[in-house]
């Protein structure tokens, strides 16, 4: 398990205050875990399970968790104020309304991951609180969660890292024949050796399977002349690591190896946009028109996403997006290129913002040309 | 990817009838597949690309999904009506506002999954459709997913040996000195050669971690004398499969011996008593009186739960509650022992409520006797 990220009460301050906030509520396992340092697995398997953060502007905050999870939060989060409630006899969310009223919440403005919390426990919320105003505070903690530590940018970086050497152990035992199941597989056995909890996912497919937004790796056999291509995703204590790369099953043919080449371009020269200042919405319509200059067919709902404790953070890199770039923001930039009849290219690498450009972080793999399987046996 | 369950209609307009309801909204992933046969894993992973599937009490369903997602549902769905919403530039909820009220449900009684949709989309949806009374239907689904089809009891007695199948071949590399981590690598491992999806999680530990109720597997090394613990889960298709195992290091002593074979036989009798007509909460004491009549503490929240689709499903086998097993429906029933000087003991087993009793799924590993982890090799 990664360290807590440190946790900056100032900045959160800043932003209550910005929002005319007497309290914020964390609820997703991502925010009770960036605001706590106890990073609660359960809330992800058994949403049912609830915990909350309550962290007023003036104050100290509580925890209020299920009691099989009170060890764990004691042990792993310096907050001393922890509630309890005992499974299927309480209503969390009861629990919550009463936390708040001892805290002498019960007529504020209080910030809650309205996109989290479940209509049920907001119903029981105002039910119990007619008084107090809730106001969504999921963008405030996005924005807040966007700009990492660098303790975080070093485990984003080795969890990346650890993903590459996984792939390259993965494909240097692969050949001609073999199934896609099969190098799914060992890229996920592969990962755990690198010291990764688990598989998030593991999409691997070969030829036009590759098309497929969400294939899952089959029976298909690799045949020379196809290309193949993994988005893998794992995790690292609260954090993930997500790359993509494609490669050819033999030596790759002209117009493969130009589709691919063209692609490295766009994202090369995409990355090298990502200073700060520039808008996500800016840096999508550059890999866009850069694209579609190089005469490839473009209509992807993003290019990348922000990463850390969450596998999509904040901001999306899509064209919509206002979200100004900023110095230790750090994203996973994936353009990819659509070929009906080749199938679908795919590079995705770890970027950093700082004030003196981006930095590559993912630097195992050589991903500059298309190369064939064989050269990684 | 496992074949879907032949949903029944006329089980759920039963339950809609009952319930009053003009139309009922599946929101969360399991019940969207559940009445789609459609399987979007993308709603675990993007939780805020939601998908919803509406269904009227009389005229055809109508699905609302992400555009990248269409294609899939396509495939793998018999539901005509397929509506999109482009990602970042429309807000799902609004989409499911429109599709509502062009099918008429504007002013009618639409049951929806409130534990599952947000507070947010709620609001969104309230504010749009302000005639229209919107009632909680979670616990109408969970009813109807509780008694399995005989395919889904197929799929998931091979999702449980597979898994026990698993956790043999990792044993039966494991020696003295293994480190925790090593062994649960292995066991997730040999879970995908079993053909799993993925891990979900794997939960090992020796000695006194045994007692955290979810500690992840260290350096920790595997000493004599000690007792191992794994409680280990894994995805096949839509389906899960939640096996715990208990194993010694070496040979076991009196003490360990005897408290193994008392949780076995507590397990085994509280199965014994799994027939139609019997509450949750009537199974959970008979659970509590037998074990403390055997002289162990005893003050778990649950000793088992529904299993399908949802890793934990209704009805848990819990103190409160009074629902009533039904032939058909499938549990993995897991007491366990804590004895705070030797570690958690734990065996947790798949049982199907049969019109002619119970029936255990789970064949594959003998758990009468703790051995050593050594009979395995």
């Amino acid at each position: 398990m990664a360290a807590a990220p440190r946790f900056d009460d100032a900045r959160l301050h800043a932003a209550m205050d910005q929002a005319g906030l007497d309290a914020v509520v964390a609820v997703s396992l991502e925010n009770v875990y960036y605001t706590t340092g106890a990073f609660i697995i359960t809330q992800r398997l058994l949403p049912e399970r609830l915990a909350f953060n309550i962290i007023p502007r003036n104050g100290d905050p509580t925890v209020v968790v299920c009691k099989i999870e009170e060890s764990l939060v004691v042990r792993d989060s310096p907050i001393k104020d922890v509630r309890t409630y005992i499974e299927f006899a309480h209503d969390p969310a009861d629990q919550l309304a009463d936390a708040l009223r001892d805290k002498g919440l019960a007529n504020s403005n209080v910030g809650i991951e309205k996109r989290y919390l479940s209509a049920s426990s907001y119903e029981t919320l105002t039910g119990r609180l007619p008084q107090a105003e809730f106001t969504s505070c999921d963008r405030l903690f996005e924005r807040l969660r966007a700009v990492k530590t660098p303790a975080e940018i070093e485990i984003l970086q080795q969890a990346a890292r650890a993903t590459e050497r996984a792939i390259q152990t993965a494909w240097a035992a692969t050949r001609v024949g073999d199934s896609e199941k099969t190098v799914a597989d060992r890229e996920s056995t592969a990962l755990l050796g690198e010291g990764a909890d688990r598989t998030v996912f593991c999409m691997l497919a070969a030829g036009t399977n590759t098309l497929v937004a969400h294939h899952t790796a089959g029976d298909k056999r690799l045949q020379q002349g196809e290309i193949m291509r993994t988005d893998f995703a794992g995790s690292f204590g609260a954090y993930y690591a997500d790359v993509a790369r494609t490669v050819a099953i033999g030596k790759p043919n002209q117009r493969q190896s130009d589709i691919y080449r063209t692609l490295w371009e766009v994202q090369r020269e995409t990355i090298s946009r990502m200073r700060p200042g520039i808008t996500a919405g800016e840096l999508y319509e550059h890999c866009r028109v850069r694209a579609e200059k190089a005469g490839l067919e473009f209509n992807l709902p993003h290019i990348g996403h922000g990463v850390g404790i969450g596998l999509h953070e904040y901001p999306m890199l899509e064209p919509r997006n206002d979200a100004v770039l900023e110095a230790g923001m750090v994203f996973y930039v994936e353009p990819m290129v659509i070929d009906r009849a080749t199938g679908a290219f795919h590079i995705e690498d770890l970027v950093v913002v700082t004030d003196s450009g981006p930095k590559i972080l993912t630097d195992v793999m050589d991903t500059e040309r298309l190369v064939s399987i064989d050269s990684f046996g």
